[in-house]
């Protein structure tokens, strides 16, 4: 008797459960726990993910009301439902493991119960008593896992990538202020590790401002594309059991309540079960993870030794570097933003196996896409803020290391290319390797050119290309 | 004696060598034929890229016969030996292996050493005079392999995406004229493999269409990010050895060579070492990739059977299935065409790791991802072209399975929620399940609705939805 | 001054920090909780990896003691500090991020620092005062993170496999068990989709039960190729700064600790830096996992339907199977199956770019190879118990439909190729399928066999094979 | 009418079509050869697969003469025309593009249509002339492309795999010669880039050779697993169509004329569709791949310079290394290695797909599966002869910047721990590195140690550690 207070009872299609009197999530939900103990990673920690299916939830209870399928006061009270949940509210109650069969009905289950429990709640009943206001004749009114989910998956996706941008944006503003600090420290450029002519320092910073820089136009294209919602195909995009103006006043309240520039998908069908978006998004991500391994793979190159390596620049000092090397300090930051770059390359395939995988009407595994790709903005944004702030800003030039490798490189005979033509200067080459001695030297001694003509050389405004000099 | 007819003596950083006197090819191409001998694939396997090579080297003949840096004589010999190539003659003479180190080099110079000794020919000389004009110092004048080489690669990829573009639209318009073709004819959608809820035969053949035709809009935009060349800043993208109106006077002439709206990148220090365009076209192709590969599933499993599978479908019978069971036709073009994308899949892989593997100033790897993009786009084109005209055209439905499978399916109790309620439709669904019989025959037994009412259910109009009706 | 109750003052190589008084880490890990903060899944999220470490850290001061480099106190305190772990006590204590640069060093201080605190309270000291008990110079003595890390990833790797090949051989089981109960249920065998010859339904069960049970001694000569560790290497194989004798000592403990037969590397520069054997158990797992992913496909094909698929099987009911089609049930667990294993192809590809960073005298990346290969073996063991528990065991056949489909099929004309030939067999099977009459029928109305020589056809002995009749 | 001299005219269950008079292969090869055409890469690419092909058409031809299945003329002339093939004629015949639908049918058919119509032509008949020796009743009798192909394509790698086999011990052999030619040479060791802890050039050329060598047991082990063939299953395992005794005379046969020790897989049924073994082999293919690029990568870092880089070696110059920089030369040839093992792991990917595509009773993919793991076998062995003969033993040492390095670097320090204690040993360290003066020099002016007891520091038997010493 006294155990009845530590539970309620609710009923689907498989029969009676106990549900736990304090939970806001009903007996869909407690399957799909039982089911589902795999990744230990649910869905509250993605909160975009749980916000964004309260907004949809939100907007078609509003499109309901509209259409004055849904009682008003059920509207107000699925809507402040909603609203809590947007406002961080009852997040704790979003459990289900991302890692879920079902194609996201569990995800979807899980909102409708816990908004339909704590909007029985606000009409003043008990959480279960569903004939007041039911999770699926109520708060799922003309729609479906299958058009709900989706476009939750993009909401949550523009908004993370608005955070990975801001986060781009401030590394390539990061990585151009080094750029301008080191513009007059002259060094030997390498191709394929060897040395090939001279640039700036300032240079290759711009360089990597650059190659970050332009992921930004790219993350807005993106966002573009994933505004691109089926919310109102239902099941599987032929709208059944959806009102034909339903739609587009569920995507008009959608629109306006995440601000975002959503829009219907001209064909619902292939809708449903395309993954293009989501495929593109990844092959993106990748395309950042790359840039950003490249990046971090230099500044590991060009701080390495002290003693034994290149030696060009000094990453900051984030921790000591070993248990039995004294004084050893090691490129942590970058070595942890390169295993970043190959996990979110790993959840590209994981995404593009799941993509290729979906089947006639559906793509089955919608949620693994979800995670893997929610994950690697995430991570791909924490990682460039450490990458920044740990890093970047506090990297400094060894100019004169720089100065003396340029010195003494035979890579300086290429700039005197014009003046002696590609044989004479093959020949000089080959000497100064062979000799040890320096391009100028031979060069006097050869008297191919005087000495005040070499005096000038490596002249920066040669050296450096006309876009430094403007 | 009379053997020195054979061959003729040519000489490099690293020595003389003998050539044969019939080829165009000289000395660092021949090194590199000894040096590279793993996948057998050469540069004329890719005519496009053979002519695009011609397209640069011409550029630039032009342009420094502009700047009076090479005699006007020499630039035409030059542009006519480019024009030859062009015109799709001398390719034989591009027989570098695809797959090379040296960051390009070899295909660089052998493309300068077969214009070189053509010139030479149109001149009056003999091949190997390089005194009268040098591969490296007037072919190759104001250039390095550094952006010569990914200036025509890019080039010969706009060009194969062209083709591949055509190749997208042919595939949408003969999907798109199966979904006409069997836009009445009603079957059952299924998600999850599960019936699900009805459709026509038609909306999923338009989808096809759709997400296919969704690529041709990227495949633009990818053209024009790719449109963006480095020529002109030589080595490591600070122009050394170049004039500084020479990069704009190169790519003026490039771009009306080549009839496509080139641009320069606006750092080319950058946009020397950055692999940022490849990646991002192959993550393209991937996810054209993907979207073959679920068609071409959907297309095997609908067509499966004849008498144990779904048997909605009949593909042409291209050849006899089996070498052992009588009468048995087997799906090869889908078949084949889900194949390609998998290798295009592992393509992406290939130049994931190649673009990764950059260091400073260049990348090494770059042969790689242009031999892996070349194959991918050309793969793609080609499992396209055999889709439509071996498989696609010839599709016929069997609307009479489609309809029977319809009648007999629990799923039709969907169409019925608006009218019963979840509540009751989940229980006429679950005796429907049970006890083998139709969901009309429940409905009628327990007097939910009269024959009248279930007469028109389910009613194209209501179960294909709003966008079919239009 | 009350302030100072609530954290102590350690120091290290970059200077002075606070350390929570509560807390048995010190300032390292301290450092390295700021530095890594991206994926949020710490050590003790693998708890045989913390037990691990507490074995290799017990074998080494034992091994010190018995070289008399540690005095025998501090020997019995780090001893008994271990054990307190390796019983599972101050697990909360390992919180550094599994995603980290310095090639696991943060790992092995959090280790090095927790047990030195805790020795410490043994010794009647206070955290802190490690002038009486140093992590660096007592607990980590004789070691590099270089040889503890990798030994501890290994043998933590080890007792997960061990879990791993337990679902394993249970899934084995229940499939058996399966191919039994289904032995004498004839079935349509299917190649490509089509219908082929004849089998019994066990057949296809028992073929997974097969495959699954394959992998039981590809998991155990992995756990053998584990078992040779670098122990005693110290920084990079040299085995600078450890006795001779100590190595031998060390691993001899930890064989015994671990009950293990672990055994020494022959080249300790090589094994220090090789990942050879974790990308060699990173593909086992990936074919483990290729094989869960074939039979999920499976079981969701033979279970499609129930009225418009293939409907040969039934699965359990797991939960509901949509939020808007009453009834409908989904193959909810193999679908997550099918996403675990993408999951763990995905790891592979992150493995795989990791162990290719390795440069020169180690692997910085090999935290993220542990991470991944840890999660993947952990993913599958779960996602095997799962599948057995909550749905192969409970798979029902639906015997008529098998039997039905079989008798209609087409397929069945193989089996009259050796009385009649692959001729004659060709143009019946021609003419059954365009007629839509069944093979027995054509055959008796050509009169080609009597109804009695049919009658018996297809005959399990001849259909199933030699296997089956053993 | 003279035109029929051109052609004859062949039928199978699609109809009849004119083949061209002078080929062996027939009709069905014919609408393969239309059907396939992608890749342009076909069979006699392999010739070992070409030959396993012919060996397994005899092994089954002699055992269905054992049995008096075959008339022993038609025995002597299919083995006959085999024996050819395998003596490498008739290769220009096998003709039909390796990426292919259909299973491998069309291979298979390919191999029974040219067997059939040599032996045709071995008994005085002419080609074509199928009524004395039919493609599928006599060559294929009692097979089926199921069990054939995969038996050959086994073989053919294992074949393949002894290639490969004896290019990794011959490498090994160059590596582990770099070892004892460099024992002497002391240098500094690097751990994630960073100076770490001497060792000798010797003993990281070992390293080489030994993570090489390890891959000689795999490689064996890998051709045991490949040695379970499914010979006899014919369409689905159920071995339909051949008698009882059939397979074991088959495999006993082949087992002979293949020399290697082939035995009948247990599961037949699960051995026709399992991929499991190619899967396996992909790995360690992958493995293998890893382990050369990180090879590779360590020797271009090792050579990098020679200026402004590490220049610890001299690779060969095999090219001149620019067409723009006099005197650069360029480590091509570990570029290309590089970039075959980036190949071999986009290879594996593809090879996944294919294996998780598997359905039901069969791997439609098995062609793309069969062509990717001969193409990386055959890259990797290519790229390990040129990586040794083209680099490996000409690599030469600069003993003088190793001693060089190891002087002035800051990492001797660890190699003092046992005398000073690692808190003296870091402050040491860390003022070395900010003054710039030596170890030695602090060490002697704090009074630390003797100038004597740093002399022989660091001694050779302490740093290279008690492998080398022994």
């Amino acid at each position: 008797m006294n155990d009845s207070a530590n539970y309620r009872v609710e009923r689907d299609l498989l029969g009676e459960r106990r549900v736990p009197a304090g939970v806001y999530y009903g007996v869909q939900t407690l399957r799909a726990l039982e089911n589902f103990r795999i990744s230990g990673i649910v869905l509250n920690h993605f909160p975009n993910l749980v916000v964004t299916l309260a907004m949809v939830k939100k907007a078609c209870a509003l499109a309901n009301g509209d259409l004055l399928k849904l009682d008003p006061l059920q509207v107000k009270a699925i809507v402040a439902a909603c609203d809590e949940i947007m406002a961080g509210k009852l997040h704790d109650q979003f459990c289900v493991d991302m890692l879920q069969g079902g194609a996201g009905t569990s995800t979807n289950m899980n909102a409708n119960e816990v908004i339909a429990n704590r909007a029985l709640e606000l009409l003043g009943r008990k959480r279960g008593e569903y004939k007041f206001l039911h999770p699926n004749i109520h708060v799922n009114m003309s729609q479906s896992t299958n058009d709900v989910y989706p476009t939750a998956l993009r909401l949550a996706m523009i908004f993370e990538l608005r955070a990975l941008g801001g986060a781009t944006q401030q590394l390539q503003v990061a990585l151009a202020g080094k750029g301008r600090e080191f513009r007059s420290i002259l060094k030997m450029g390498r191709t394929q590790l060897q040395d090939a002519v001279p640039m700036s320092l300032g240079q290759e910073f711009n360089a990597f401002a650059t190659t970050v820089g332009e992921e930004l136009p790219r993350l807005r294209d993106m966002a573009a594309l994933l505004s691109e919602i089926n919310l109102g195909g239902t099941a599987i995009g032929t709208g059944l059991n959806a009102e034909c103006e339903y739609r587009y006043l569920a995507v008009a309240h959608l629109r306006e309540i995440a601000g975002e520039p959503l829009s219907e998908a001209a064909d619902l069908v292939e809708a449903t079960s395309d993954m293009g978006a989501f495929v593109f998004l990844s092959g993106l991500l990748k395309r950042t993870a790359i840039k950003l391994s490249k990046i971090c793979n230099d500044l590991r190159l060009l701080s390495s030794g002290p003693q034994c390596g290149l030696n060009e620049i000094n990453l900051p000092q984030n921790q000591p570097g070993s248990s039995i090397m004294p004084g050893k300090v090691n490129p942590v930051i970058p070595e942890v933003v390169n295993q970043v770059a190959f996990s979110v390359i790993g959840n590209d395939i994981a995404v593009t196996m799941a993509a290729e995988a979906g089947q006639l009407q559906l793509n089955a595994m919608e949620p693994l896409i979800g995670y893997k790709l929610l994950e690697s903005i995430r991570h791909l944004a924490a990682a460039m803020d450490t990458l920044r702030s740990d890093c970047v800003v506090e990297i400094t030039a060894n100019a004169d290391v720089c100065g003396d490798n340029l010195e003494r490189s035979v890579g300086l005979v290429t700039a005197l290319n014009p003046y002696l033509g590609y044989g004479k200067t093959s020949a000089i080459a080959r000497r100064a390797l062979q000799t040890g001695r320096s391009v100028k030297e031979l060069v006097l001694e050869e008297k191919l050119m005087t000495a005040d003509q070499l005096e000038s050389l490596p002249d920066p405004e040669t050296v450096l290309g006309p876009q430094i000099r403007e």
